[in-house]
């Protein structure tokens, strides 16, 4: 599948060789467990890149080359223990600082992505003989896909299946590896699902919200640490979006 | 309200002068806590009567007349600490041994009934100071509605507002009853609910058919009790009744 270039790093003469050939900027990451921008680093020349391994720990690295796109997509594909395999539409994400801030699903301008997204998946599935929820998230340029990095379980750019699909990421994940049938992934209207990151928001206003759904993780709230996430959902996708724009303006945390 | 004629019973005499005005055949209820036909006989004369009075523990009875109607429908009306107030789509109900079998929402034909039913539940609603959410069983015949009874709580009418409609019956209760802003109680679409009474059906065909969401309540089967749910769900409303009568022929209970 297409991907940025990329060198495995485990040393300092595989760190110089990748390098050579990616070039700068390059950005090196941890190979597993990364998430919300954690475990990876920027590099602009080698001493940035000699500094970023020691600090991510030395191995188990990959450098990538820096990807020019256009948006962030992401495709959560879904495989049960006897193979079955259902996929949700394509759904475009917002991230700031590292984190995801926003998804809407599905993707504005995506019905004819899904194929490509969908025969991307499969391979990844199929060749890991993979069984419950996988997120592959996607960069675009023009009308081809690249593939940014997987994660192998239900995933936040899926939250909006509990309200905006027929089935949510949850239940397939679980009727997956119970090898139980799939349910529908066709969405039900749009969606727009907003993160709350660092700080909770008024739930008087949320919940006076025509179509708007809160989820509160019961977690502390402090800097960079997600407590919850709002989706709206609605028949009219313009209207879904406006409302979700209204109440972001209002949430606590500033999007940087 | 409208309602069928009825008489207090607390004793002889006044279940000697409620039959005088009511006539036969009448059904003697409990007046609390009644439920799946439990709590009631139909009596023919005198006689039975007497033996129904008895068997039923003798006073906080009442007898009705019996209502000839068409079809039954139910309202589920929700109601907040501060009094905001909302109402579902009426609902179609079919019972069998007094037990309920299928809800059909919204019912079809129901548009002019609508306002009807809000001002009957809004009525009882507002004399009950009440909060949470309240259903109230109705009869109608030709365009006129009359209460059956009410139960004052989240309804097995109501259980197809998890997927069906844009707030759950649940939600909007713990809502109400801690006072925060109602939540849209619009339908999504079409809902047939089937009740799983006295076994459980195969789990693989129910979780095959699209739009079908299986809610298993974890109780050991016997006869006559309610054992879960499935609610099918769908865009199209002649669809989800063919997929739900399908399903209901495969069910393992015949309804008598």
């Amino acid at each position: 599948v297409p991907t940025a270039p990329f060198a495995a790093v485990d040393d300092g003469a595989s760190l110089l060789a990748g390098l050579e050939r990616i070039g700068f900027p390059a950005i090196l990451k941890t190979r597993r467990l990364g998430y919300d921008g954690k475990g990876q680093a920027l590099v602009k020349d080698a001493a940035e890149a000699m500094t970023a391994v020691r600090e991510l720990g030395g191995r188990d690295l990959i450098l990538e080359g820096v990807v020019d796109f256009e948006r962030e997509l992401s495709i959560l594909a879904v495989r049960s223990v006897s193979g079955e395999v259902r996929y949700y539409p394509l759904v475009e994400n917002t991230h700031c600082g590292g984190i995801l801030r926003r998804s809407v699903a599905p993707a504005p301008d995506s019905v004819l992505l899904q194929e490509q997204a969908e025969a991307i998946a499969l391979k990844a599935l199929n060749e890991l003989e993979y069984v419950g929820v996988l997120a592959i998230e996607l960069f675009q340029k023009g009308d081809e896909l690249s593939v940014n990095e997987m994660a192998p379980r239900v995933h936040n750019s899926g939250h909006w299946t509990i309200e905006g699909a027929e089935t949510s990421q949850f239940e397939n994940h679980l009727r997956a590896i119970l090898d139980l049938p799939l349910g529908s992934t066709s969405p039900i209207g749009y969606s727009v699902m907003l993160n709350l990151i660092g700080d909770l928001p008024d739930t008087q206003q949320v919940l006076r919200t025509e179509g708007a759904h809160l989820h509160l993780y019961g977690k502390h709230p402090r800097a960079g640490r997600k407590v919850g996430h709002i989706t709206i959902r609605g028949g009219d996708p313009t209207r879904v979006m406006k409302t979700a724009e209204e109440l972001r303006r209002d949430l606590p945390i500033v999007w940087e």
